[in-house]
């Protein structure tokens, strides 16, 4: 029995997020699904969590947090994870590239957005993919190369997984789910690798939050 | 004679944010614009500053950040201006509101996404009205929603100007731009009166970035 509740969908790259966020913090949470396939992001009661009708939306310590970098910052600060590093320096360039991913590559991808490309030009899924794979691939090769930078250690700011990877490991999903070409981004992969041998992220994934 | 720099282009709405956020810390800077009509983004210098192609970037400190917000949270952290609340349900709400805009709207109205999405459908200038127009005035009814909420005050969170004004005044900016039909958003213009009532804001308006 648990009162952290979280309204998510296993697919949803912010969702994963904060189940990473969650696991990492050793938070136990219950999840309740709002299946975007099935439009109950539009329902009424999800409204009222977050009129954006997006996921995620979090119920914790008698809050309904919404948006997940600030649920994320939440966790952190009231419960001392150090998901960022201590020098604002660090903490800058952390969320700086928190920020390219959520900022400038995922809400372009958000599935409402797309399929509004793909009503406008008619092209159906081709027209999704071509957009998709063009705008992840543009921001992961941007993102790559602010990794070539002396702070980056084993994860993308030191040796400790903080914000920034737990905002690149639900992009990394979306780019193979779309078929996004990012093999050559060594660094990228060689932090995925690290991500991947912990719990939290392993835990976090879409295929176990199903 | 300063050390501070900002990268900036008069119309971005991301300048903008970090515009207002200076002037509140009484931070003195030198702008150097970086023409996004021209191409000046893609130039090699500009990509030195940030890959991503994209503005701001602001010198300070010795370090080169990019990405607003962080931008905006970093001089917070530096110079104690209080741009969030104190209390961790306040921070939280105020980085919501600032990621609705920052996260869900702004990006998905970059001027590169809009420039695809009139390439795509072909329909050139109508199109990006059309498409402008529509998410600008999604994003800010739900706002407005999230700002019938008991703290909302005078500005966004209470009655002190924060990092959710700072995103929210450059954003109707854009929306009077492109003729998103908002005039019904009460609680939206009562806030905007009260900023552009401040020296901040004021100094930051595009127009005077020119």
């Amino acid at each position: 029995m648990t009162d952290v509740v979280l309204y998510d969908y296993w697919r949803s790259s912010a969702s994963y997020r904060v189940r990473i966020a969650l696991n990492m913090a050793g938070i136990g949470y219950r999840s309740v699904a709002v299946d975007l396939v099935a439009g109950e992001q539009r329902s009424e009661p999800h409204l009222d969590r977050n009129p954006q009708g997006y996921v995620p939306a979090l119920e914790i310590d008698g809050l309904l947090l919404t948006q997940s970098l600030a649920i994320v910052d939440y966790i952190d600060e009231t419960r001392g994870c150090g998901f960022l590093p201590e020098d604002p320096a660090g903490r800058a360039r952390t969320r700086a590239l928190a920020h390219v991913i959520a900022m400038d590559i995922h809400p372009v991808c958000n599935s409402n957005v797309v399929a509004r490309v793909a009503e406008l030009t008619g092209g159906g899924d081709a027209a999704k993919v071509e957009w998709m794979r063009d705008f992840i691939r543009k921001g992961l090769v941007a993102f790559e190369r602010l990794l070539d930078h002396p702070a980056t250690g084993r994860f993308c700011h030191g040796d400790r997984p903080g914000v920034a990877d737990f905002c690149l490991v639900p992009q990394l999903y979306n780019a193979e789910r779309w078929g996004a070409q990012i093999a050559d981004l060594g660094r990228i992969h060689a932090i995925r690798i690290e991500c991947d041998r912990l719990q939290a992220f392993i835990r976090a994934h879409p295929d176990a939050a199903r």
